[in-house]
């Protein structure tokens, strides 16, 4: 069995995904769709930065949109459970050969900046601002009403790798696909927060960022976001969906922003905070395990991705291959 | 324009669409379908015959399954007004030079049988006995809570030609798509009973019927059928959707059979009584008509079909071509 | 048996009801109310009054606010079917001895005024402006998404007489209350359009208008609205609901406008286009008449309305008293 | 402020709530109620007792009915972390002077049964039996489509003692009410697994169970067992909503089962895993904390609950008084 046996009691306390930084090439074109279109909540913004955060977070910011010449994803932030963790982290990171950084963070406290073992940029940190909650002031619920960050999923040229080192950390798979020839892992879902996942890796070129994923109330949310796109100009935006994933049974959407990094909104997968949950594997010929519902990924889906600033990318070497719609 | 003027003072009174009688050639298997699946209720059923009705009717059908040797649809069944709009019919239809017949059907009253100028076979009655109101039964609400059947769409060799013979029937057209070059009619949906429309043609191979909608509460009963069908056996008969129409604003699904007849599921269209709505019109090129979030309709669904009994079909002379998924 | 049988061939065609004119206090806190919270769309608007439509209706307005001193209803609007319609609309309420004037209403075609047979004072045209369609421009859909403006519900001092009355113009009972002991009509719901009711009458001080209500798509709409609506310093004008209704089925919430005119937000009912539908009847002692999961109606509900401008009003004589909260 | 500071490093770990076990007078009956009509699953039963769990869940039971004299609750069950927790769970409740016992329970592993400072029988487990997931089996999902026990509410003669016990066991206090004048606490809810609440306390006469919640879907499930109930002679077990808390900001209902044991249904509240999460505090004279839209709760939502076997209860000595419906 590929999928290693659960770490219960790793060195320190990651809660959860926390943030993406996106470098955007039109701050205004990005503003408009997460903010106007989406529903995500500006917390700060000037003129090189906006900073938004979803419907019941108290958190200062899960997405971090940075004017920049190429659209690319700086980061991707995790909180930890209180500062001595982060002394630890820092501990751990360096113990593997991977290099640590403290860095100042607008309106977070001390943050580690380091990378996993593929170079996927990494930051921690104990406490981020808290602002006032919202989650009762329904005049502001528009769009998909996103309610919080839901995880991240991100190409992996070595699933294996990735989930050994993320299964270290903490984080639990939940799901996964194996290729039935080599024995070697597609992809794996795995979780700190008791959702489906945090963190997902998907063989394929990388490390790239997959997508990200903001977590709504129920699916007519969904159904309404889809209907507001497509007659507010962003029609091309929509890449994939709607439909019942196989894989954490949620229900789904995949849109690409202006700089077409890749949003999942999200909703309806299951509580995994048991220990001893057992993982589902999928095999990679079955066609439901993307969606239950039958229909392919479209190509876009499994080729396209956002790089990682200052990463070096590289081919996976697994032959396996998903079934593509035309 | 090639849209006629609606005949707001038809010669007698068509109420709406009522019934289909379907061939099918594996009793159990179309019951399991439409009885267990989708949630209609059984009316009467023999060794030969299952009568349907859906969740809000009192009319003790709106669909008929026949067992036979071939799957095709034997008749549409209307419901005229009054005794005296049946008189009426058989005056009109005779003098259209159209084959008409008086016939005895179990359940109806009085039923004339006729066809429309292609050759689809249509049936009208004036009163069929009617079962105890059930719409507070909510023990039997099951699969994707059908309310009430909502419309037929028929594939025609001359859309034109259909349309001018509904609309003088009283049938108003709602939505249509034209052909640019030539002028011609590709689509067009018309009603009696004031939603988007009780019979809509479609250009193509014909006649054949394109499939026989339901009406269900809302889009969430949609998304139960499909997570029920693709985990009860019934992934491959999920043909397209879900998603919401250009044409109509409804929200649809699609799906086949056991022997391959259409059925669409169908909620969230508009109320269209009033005499002076204006025809909204679409243009054959655009992506949106079909599917207002873009996705193209499968091959399938442009070129399959249920045949009508007796009826002799073919082709299109039109040349204009959909946008088809690969 | 109180009901009358239905008048299948009136004198004249009334397609629907089509709007209502209200006196408001304070033009300003009733266009907060019905456009920014309940998201109807402005028309046209000027320093006295705010013409609105509901976001699938193409006729200029189903509800005018008119600013004026007292709060009163000042007519109840309803379309026929072509300009013939309207002279023998003339004709009928003259012969019934009832007052008829011809009168210029802005953005409608001609208009009779004339009145019930105690007292409501009623208008009919054939025809209103028409507005381009917007019920695709998903960017406008806020508040509880109203669709279409769906029936009146009139105190009556006599339900029976008022029945009557209705039943002539061609108006179809659907469900109706029946006082036991009396055998006398407590209430009735009557149609035109093929849903539950264009107007219904509840026995009561009256004639007053009971409230006015408006279809939506969903159940989840009303629950947005209950959201809004409480978070935005509109809690106290939530009077009844959410539930489902025993008679209509429908999913219903009441509320009060800035001047204590009541609306319902609905949808959900069965369509009644047969002929031969048979009314529904319910006993007045039945707690699941009004909500279907048991709840009783508050003692407002029972007793507060809109008076009719112009409109003398009495006291009904009918005995029996109905479930009051208490 | 009466809410003690969350303590992030409890002595041992608790996962979750895990279950209750009820004593029922009528196990038909009752079974009828939890399986037939709510949807929970069985996964053993016997002349004397029942074992449910829901749809997403692989332990084998969340709710046991076992048949009795009287009705009552016999433990709320508990899972912590691995076995080691159990041994120092064993210690903890040694060093409180609270009786703790080993007993053997079907289903479940090593299982400790104690009480707590009030005498809520409590029992302790770290591994129960594992069934298939049956989540994406929807031929199974049926009534109000329960996906997961959420939690337990009690009333307590003191919530300041009941908080400060439970915060030490690592409960962390999400939101509360605080009467003005004593400044003590009068309802608190806590958590565990990451949602609003794992246990709550309400002041009232105790230790009693005041509900049980089950998580499900979306709110239309809600509406559907509202629907069902009360056509299917359980109008009498509705007893208050549905609503939108204030509190917790869940949509919500309650019902009673056979033996009068409350159950709630609940959605749509928010993530809690954050440590610097804040506890929200409302004012116990808002008549928006139980209700954002304003409906007061019935006496018998105060008053009645579920007594635990062999438990004490006495009378709360706090002076306050909520707002009740007449």
């Amino acid at each position: 069995m590929p999928v290693p046996k659960s770490n219960l009691y790793p060195d320190f306390n990651i809660v959860r995904l926390s943030h993406v930084e996106f470098m955007v090439t039109d701050l205004a074109a990005s503003k408009a769709f997460y903010a106007d279109t989406l529903g995500l909540q500006i917390s700060y913004e000037d003129s090189e930065t906006v900073f938004l955060r979803a419907l019941e977070e108290r958190n200062h910011h899960c997405i971090i949109l940075r004017k920049g010449q190429k659209a690319e994803a700086n980061v991707l932030g995790f909180k930890v459970y209180d500062e001595q963790d982060l002394d630890k982290a820092e501990i751990y990171f360096k113990e593997k050969g991977l290099p640590t950084e403290w860095i100042e963070r607008p309106h977070q406290g001390r943050t580690l900046r380091t990378q996993d073992l593929h170079g996927i940029p990494l930051e921690f940190y104990a406490r981020m601002n808290q602002l006032d909650p919202i989650h009762q002031q329904y005049k502001l619920y528009k769009g998909v009403r996103p309610l919080r960050i839901d995880h991240f999923n991100c190409f992996s040229t070595n699933v294996d790798e990735s989930v050994a080192f993320y299964n270290d950390l903490g984080f639990r798979v939940t799901e996964y696909t194996e290729d039935e020839e080599s024995k070697k892992l597609w992809a794996a879902w795995m979780h700190r927060k008791g959702g489906v996942h945090d963190m997902a890796f998907t063989n394929g070129r990388g490390p790239r960022l997959h997508h990200t994923a903001f977590w709504v109330p129920n699916p007519l949310a969904i159904i309404d976001l889809l209907d507001l796109m497509s007659t507010t100009g962003y029609l091309e935006n929509i890449e994939r969906g709607p439909g019942r994933h196989g894989i954490s049974n949620a229900f789904f959407l995949y849109i690409r922003d202006p700089d077409g990094h890749r949003i999942e909104i999200y909703c309806s997968d299951y509580m995994t905070v048991d220990p001893d949950l057992e993982p589902i594997k999928w095999d990679l010929k079955d066609p439901q395990r993307q969606t239950l519902w039958g229909a392919p990924a479209p190509r876009s889906w499994f080729e396209e991705g956002t790089t990682f600033a200052n990463t070096e990318i590289s081919d996976s070497q697994l032959a396996a291959q998903p079934i593509v719609a035309p």
